[in-house]
């Protein structure tokens, strides 16, 4: 009796946020297959994936078209970047570096979504030769929150912080750093402009996630790019 | 026999993405009372409200401190700072002005929201004492995506675009500029050692919304503060 009537006739205590939740699970369900589907591809190819996030204006793109330029004869690089709107990000890269593979995922499609899902990377693959692809590197949505959860199937997530966003943000913005593999601290050639103190981020950074590698390094200046460089290598080459 | 059916049984078509939507109708139906209870509440205690708006880093507590400084004298100044975690903020602002009423909403409590709803308003307007206010500001999550769309009850949306950014931001993230009645471009004391033209930030914005106002400043320099002051001055004034 119980069941029957349960089923036909939902108690009416069912609230929004608890469908909300159920929803919710069921979204992140659906990611998780995405992801898996995703990852399966990248190791039947032998493709190294790294998940690169952070607040617009971090400095992903500037750091990926020196990336891309200083590998361009040593492995074949591949890039997805995501956007809110415009291609020109994918533009700029695709300028960076002779035979860059540069697609934009652009999320006007998708809702406007804050973050990319791993379903965008999924129907975005087919525009990428992932046979002709040491390393694709996915740059994410510019958001210090959102990004963080979702799985695309990636090996290691790297999140940004810039030197201007102040050194405030690890313990104000956790759930990101908590995930990332690896920090980046960028636009260090503008420290002396700013208030910020890399050791307290350090810090933090390694309080919310023992064992995170931090780095400091300026697309700029060129400071700190050869440790970075030394990572991707290792990641790739493994 | 229709409507029977169709209580009784949904239809197996009914996707989760069509649930999603519906849930999220719901949300924004719930978000609009909750906002219109708030506008109430403002309206009666003449308390003229602006809601900031921006990424993590761009400058929004540095300006309130000065904001709170600059008018402690003139008239009363209360703060809703929303992050996902710590206290930071309204703590500092709680120091850059004598009698500032300045209370923190931590979106932790709220499943770390990545934006400010008008619920989380509605839910800490108890703690201010608004007879008391001239004017709140809403400080909200540092996040240039997600607060967007989401009317809080306030009279003004401000977004702030900080020069290390960079100047691409607007025809990236065009939701948020698009609400926007007031762009201020911050840190402009930075725009030596960055690569940023702030008029084609203010083309781009005003193309996106039609008169939008735009100030340049720099909280840590001094500079164009007195126009903001005076766009403060005339709000509360009016």
């Amino acid at each position: 009796m119980a069941s029957l009537s349960g089923r036909h006739h939902p108690k009416d205590g069912t609230s929004n946020a608890m469908k909300k939740i159920e929803i919710n699970k069921d979204l992140k369900g659906k990611n998780q297959e995405y992801a898996a589907t995703n990852r399966e591809l990248f190791l039947k190819h032998g493709v190294k994936v790294v998940n690169i996030m952070s607040s617009p204006g971090s400095g992903k793109t500037a750091l990926l078209e020196k990336t891309a330029a200083h590998f361009q004869d040593k492995f074949k690089l591949a890039v997805l970047v995501g956007d809110i709107s415009t291609n020109r990000d994918a533009e700029r890269l695709k300028l960076a570096a002779a035979g860059i593979q540069s697609e934009q995922i652009v999320t006007e499609n998708y809702g406007s979504a804050c973050h990319l899902d791993a379903r965008m990377i999924a129907e975005a693959l087919p525009r990428l030769a992932l046979e002709k692809t040491d390393l694709l590197i996915i740059e994410n949505v510019g958001n210090l929150v959102c990004p963080a959860g979702l799985y695309l199937g990636e090996d290691k997530r790297v999140v940004l912080l810039s030197v201007p966003e102040g050194d405030d943000k690890v313990k104000k913005y956790p759930v990101i750093f908590r995930e990332a593999d690896l920090l980046l601290i960028t636009k260090i050639d503008l420290i002396a402009a700013c208030d910020f103190a890399p050791q307290k981020v350090e810090a933090e950074a390694r309080e919310i996630k023992g064992g995170i590698e931090v780095l400091r390094l300026s697309a700029k200046s060129g400071e700190g790019l050869a440790e970075w460089y030394q990572w991707v290598d290792r990641l790739v080459s493994r």
